[in-house]
Formats: C-alpha cells, sequence, structure tokens
C-alpha cells in the first residue's frame, strides 16, 4: 500500500521504557529507523558520534537552528537538542517508519509541520508502577526521582493530544501492539489516496467498455 | 483500556467478500458483533429472521422509523433495508466491536451519529480482480455482472470519506490486517481518557506527598 514512511513521536514519563520499546522493535522489523538528536552537551563515558546523538558545538548547531536544518529544537538545562530534518525526511523517503524520541512541547511542533505524523504516548500501567520503576533503579537519588515525579506531572497534563496511548505493562505485549498500530496507520484512506485512485480509474474503464 | 466497543462500519464493491471477512473474524475473535439490519424485502430460501435480517411488513418498518429505532434506513429497488438502534447499542454497551455492513450513503449518516465510529472500506487488490470475482462467481448473467459494475463505480466516488481501506487479495490476511486494525483503536486517546486522567492524578498524588 502506501510508500513512504510514518513519522512515528514517542513520548512518555521517564522510566516508563519508550527507548526500550524502540530499541526491540528497531531490533525486531526491518521498517524503522530511529531518529539520532543533535545536541550541544558533552558524550557520556560510552556514547558514539552518530549513535547516541550528532554532537555539536553550540556555533554548529546555531547555524543549523538558521538554516532551519532542524525538524525542532529546545534547550533543555542549558544545552541545546534537535532533530536533524534531512536524515528524517531521508528515511521517510524509503519508506522507513522514523520514530522521534520527544517531549510534548515539540511533538506539538512537529504535528504543525508534519499534520500526518502519528503520535504515541506510552503510558504506566498505574502511577504506582511507575513510582517503582523509577524508584526501582536504585541509582538515582530521592531528589532525581521526584524531579522525575514532576516532570511526570507536567507532561501528563498533555496526554490527550496524542494520537494515541499505548500501555507499557509487559514489554513485548507493549512493542507487539505498538507495532500492530503502526502498521495499521498505513492503511488510513489519506495514506492511500494514490491507490484509490488507481483502482476508481479502472473500474471505470471497465464501465465505459 | 477502553471498555465500550467499537462501531465498525464495512463498506466495499459487491463480491470483493466484505461479508466473507466479518463471518471470519466473528468466529476466530468473541469481540465482535455482527448488526442484524431489518428489512420489509420477503426472505428467501434459508433464510432466517434474527439471523440474516430482521423481516418486517412496512407497516412495521414505518413505526420504526417513527419511534426513531433505526441507526439508519434506506430505500433500495422497493424496500426498506435499516440498522435497528436497540441491538447496535446494546452491543457496544457489552464492549462488543459492531459489524454493520452498509453502502456509502449509510455509513455518511453513521459518521454524523456516531462521529467515534470507524469506517472501513474493503478493496480488491485491482478491479481485474474485482472483476473476475464478480464474473467468475458464473452465476450471474452479463446484466446484473454490467449493475454490480456501475454501481462499484458509484462507491468508488466516495472511498476517501472513509478511515481506512483494507485490500482483501487473501482472505485470512485482509481479516488479520482487519482485525489488527481494529484492536489498535482501542488504543486511541480519546478512548481512553477516563484511564488517562486516572493515572495523572494519581501521578499528582505522588507530588503531593
Amino acid at each position: 500500500m502506501s510508500k513512504k514512511g510514518i513519522l512515528v513521536v514517542v513520548s512518555g514519563f521517564s522510566g516508563v521504557g519508550k527507548g526500550t520499546l524502540m530499541k526491540m522493535l528497531v531490533e525486531q522489523h526491518d521498517n524503522y529507523a530511529l531518529s539520532v538528536s543533535a545536541t550541544t552537551r558533552a558524550p557520556r563515558e560510552g556514547e558514539e558520534n552518530g549513535r547516541e546523538y550528532y554532537f555539536h558545538t553550540v556555533e554548529e548547531f546555531q547555524d543549523m537552528i538558521r538554516r532551519q536544518e532542524l525538524l525542532e529544537y529546545a534547550c533543555y538545562c542549558g544545552n541545546y537538542y534537535g532533530t536533524p530534518l534531512c536524515y528524517v525526511e531521508e528515511m521517510l523517503e524509503q519508506g522507513k517508519d522514523v520514530f522521534l524520541e520527544i517531549e510534548l512541547q515539540g511533538a506539538m511542533k512537529i504535528r504543525e509541520m508534519y499534520p500526518e505524523a502519528l503520535l504515541l504516548f506510552v503510558m504506566p500501567p498505574s502511577a504506582q508502577e511507575l513510582y517503582r520503576r523509577l524508584a526501582g533503579r536504585g541509582t538515582e537519588s530521592p531528589e532525581v526521582i521526584a524531579a522525575r515525579l514532576r516532570r511526570a506531572g507536567e507532561e501528563a497534563e498533555g496526554i490527550e493530544n496524542y494520537d494515541y496511548v499505548v500501555i507499557n505493562d509487559q514489554l513485548e505485549v507493549c512493542a507487539e501492539e505498538m507495532h500492530r498500530l503502526i502498521m495499521s496507520q498505513h492503511l488510513l484512506a489519506e495514506r492511500n489516496l494514490e491507490f484509490i485512485d488507481k483502482v476508481r480509474k479502472e473500474v471505470r474503464q471497465f464501465l465505459t467498455k
């Protein structure tokens, strides 16, 4: 059916497992590509340029903004983060469904630029479970957990603005559900106008015979 | 997630296999119910009241119209056909996804009354294949085939008004695709406002602790 890929925006509370879900899907299916963000923050140990992020200087990043090479960008904690347009467009043209992990504000910007983008919000089965996962890592201080919960509270305000919610109770089940959902979106009538038109013209030809 | 069933309107060219698809899905999965239409046409051999149709007199049917007991109705070839509201509502409340096989005009009426209904159009892989299926039955006269093709030509005009198109190339594959698509629709954010609100409130409670 439709050949062009779908831009899939994935948001969700910190700790909900959205990164793991996308990694699983990219590994299991060959229709997905993961958008790699550009940032001005310093690489952490083990991070590779072009894999976790494209690392840039502030000057380079501001040049990208000026040349409108970013799909969206934002500044968090003194560092720029943004989505290079070129890679996303290239993957979509190749028919790849491109994952974009992004927060509410960025997601809304994407919706304006790409009205046909699919906006997913990954939910925990309950807030208790979210808290358990955040605290359960055992690596975070109470302050960090509290900050993430505050952030979750903010993010939670905008969930209705997303198209779909998926509940990450069991990773495999949720990944499969996400996959089915994204596959289904390829069947949208508006994504298949060419095919519809082709069949319609063919039917008309039979009628004039 | 969402408890209430989805009203699934299924349209498609005559001979495309939409009836078979729905029957398969109702047999394979317990979340589906098939809406049974009311009609004033005479029962054909083997047809049973309440299975293929609810058979009514013209007077009874007109009473149903007056009492607004029909979701939609239309008159074809001198006979009334309509969808009893009560059965559909009952099934939806029970959480069943209710199939409604209906033509373009009826589908548009349903969309007005149930904006949350899911409108599917079943397509043949090509018009050639549609013609082959219509003619291939071998039981129809050239006039009937021509009439159906004309009807297909009319129906084809409105395909963009549907939400999704599914292509019936192989029955099992198409049925599975339809099933996944319908399941995915239960994840629509707007169908899960209660759950979203519940998690949001819980997150807020953590924040005030």
